[in-house]
């Protein structure tokens, strides 16, 4: 997936400053009896697998507890605060790629080889990867426990563990089982797994934390959830769109989900778009290497439209987004969401 | 690890029905939405890995809290959360089983394949291994959330959940890390990969969750955690004995600690009892597949006599462990500790 664009970037480097302070505190942690081998395969592991991303996702806690403070100053332990729950976001992250990388054979993540690649590391990563998980919740333990919304951040985090590890679920006894089969590639399939898979993680759960902090039940926010898990699967079908007609200069990469046989939202409409003839050709040319099938793959999607299929999906979810976001009650919370839906609307990258 | 011996059984068939209600909770779970194919690949991986070890581990904490309880019947719904408990131990240990047995490239577990082994499964069981931790988030969440002790449920299985992965940390980049290096394997590093990667969670880990049902307070209770990690390691070493010197027949298979170059109590106190021309027969022979080899380690072993060092060790660790057990303040929690003792003290499986 792709980086949310253009968030804050003044915030930036004190965010990365309580890295460092919760790093050398997981370091520290008297909970477990360190070896010096230890501490220094858990600092390089961090090192290597948790700040090196775009940091969207963590930065938008700290945006979006703003904006629901509507412009009152915040003080130092606030933002510290705030920052360590964007933090936990960048963690949660890592975590899953690590594991994703492992079980997609991938080779490289964020322009470096995948951490299961380095060649002292190896399977070694999945444990990693728990680490990973579990110092999320020493990093709440030790900031949240007095804070009356501690058990609402575990509860938080544990359900969007859940569902994001549901989605990947689905996401690979579809994609692996068995011989590649196209016909289990359907609209609601690759809507279920966009959602779960990326969209509770990357959308809502920023804004969750951010709600919490300011002393929200989360329970009655069900349809802020709702617009951001809207938002996600609209991010998640520009992304695959991208993929295939998004400029690799702009993008950064050359994208490879025909090859990759991706249960991407372009294969997947073409699909539902595709005459009996159209649809053979498909299941005869995707997901394998050769340029000349993927060329074929592409002329398809342009027969069908695809990118006036994608305009039209685009502006429909801007305006059902739009209005659902202006019927909320709250004018803070209207700007939260707001502002996550112009990072995202029209972009190219 | 072998298990603990001796556990109710009558017990069991109550404990086993309570699987099932969980099994059918998960299956439902609300907070995702299964596909068929989903929901069957859970149930079949749940069937798979949980319900087929021999439970002492869950059964203990329905021990553990009747003898707490000190006689009193307890009413049907105490004895389901127990249980739940218990299965909560049972999804957790299922969860590091999985995920272990990849990354020790293992062949068979509790007379199966292991789960990435079966050939639909293969590295998806990485997957499959957190679903199983996140079960456990959804059966507390489920049952326990309005408990006044639900919180402390959810710090304590996040505590042992990362002690148990920094001491499956340890083991792995001194085991894994670079050439076959028996300079490394010392008693302190022994002592702590068996105390963090076994312990807690064995042993620890069921009692502080009768002791939550109970309504303690976790904190004050340094003492029971401190015996029982201080079991869980003498467990261990047992565990280690036998490997080598227990009877096949009893212990239900063939001990391969010294071909896999196990970091092993015995060859960790072999190499601290061996003279030079010991150790150097040691770093030859130990770790190789060879039968002749293997013989030659389990020669030195009798001729440092480790037989009666494990037997002195044995005597002087439950001594020991008796006078800091009636050192306790409480009868109940005595009662506790001495039954677990009991099931393992002088155990020849």
């Amino acid at each position: 997936m792709a980086a949310l664009n253009g968030a804050a970037t003044d915030m930036k480097s004190t965010f990365r400053r309580v890295y460092s302070t919760l790093k050398s505190e997981l370091l520290q942690d008297p909970a477990f009896d360190f070896t010096d081998d230890s501490r220094q395969w858990v600092d390089r592991m961090l090192e290597y697998n948790v700040p090196g991303g775009k940091l969207n996702r963590g930065l938008s806690v700290i945006d979006s507890y703003k904006l629901l403070q509507e412009g009152r100053e915040l003080p130092e332990d606030e933002i510290f605060l705030a920052c360590a729950l964007g933090w936990c976001i960048e963690w949660f992250q890592a975590y899953f790629l690590v594991l994703d990388d492992i079980m997609d054979n991938s080779h490289t993540r964020r322009g470096q080889p995948c951490w299961f690649r380095m060649p002292e590391v190896g399977i070694i990563a999945v444990n990693d990867g728990i680490i990973l998980r579990n110092h999320i919740s020493r990093i709440l333990r030790r900031h949240f426990r007095e804070k009356p919304y501690y058990v609402d951040l575990l509860d938080l985090f544990n359900e969007v563990e859940f569902q994001t590890a549901s989605g990947q679920m689905i996401d690979l006894i579809t994609t692996h089982e068995g011989q590649k089969d196209l016909s289990k590639y359907t609209i609601p399939v690759h809507h279920r797994i966009v959602q779960y898979k990326t969209a509770y993680y990357s959308f809502y759960l920023p804004v969750a934390c951010a709600l919490l902090m300011a002393g929200e039940n989360l329970d009655k926010h069900i349809d802020v959830k709702n617009i951001l898990i809207e938002m996600g699967t609209y991010f998640q079908v520009q992304d695959d769109y991208l993929d295939c007609f998004g400029d690799p200069e702009v993008i950064g990469k050359i994208g490879t989900d025909i090859e990759d046989f991706k249960c991407s939202w372009l294969v997947v409409k073409a699909l539902e778009l595709a005459n009996e003839e159209q649809k053979k050709l498909l299941h005869e040319c995707y997901g394998k290497p050769d340029p000349i099938l993927v060329a074929k793959v592409k002329e398809l999607y342009n027969a069908l439209n695809l990118q006036g299929v994608f305009a039209e999906y685009e502006s429909k979810s801007y305006e059902k987004l739009i209005s659902s976001i202006e019927a909320h009650p709250s004018k803070a919370v209207q700007a939260v969401l707001k502002s996550f839906l112009e990072k995202i609307y029209k972009r190219q990258k």
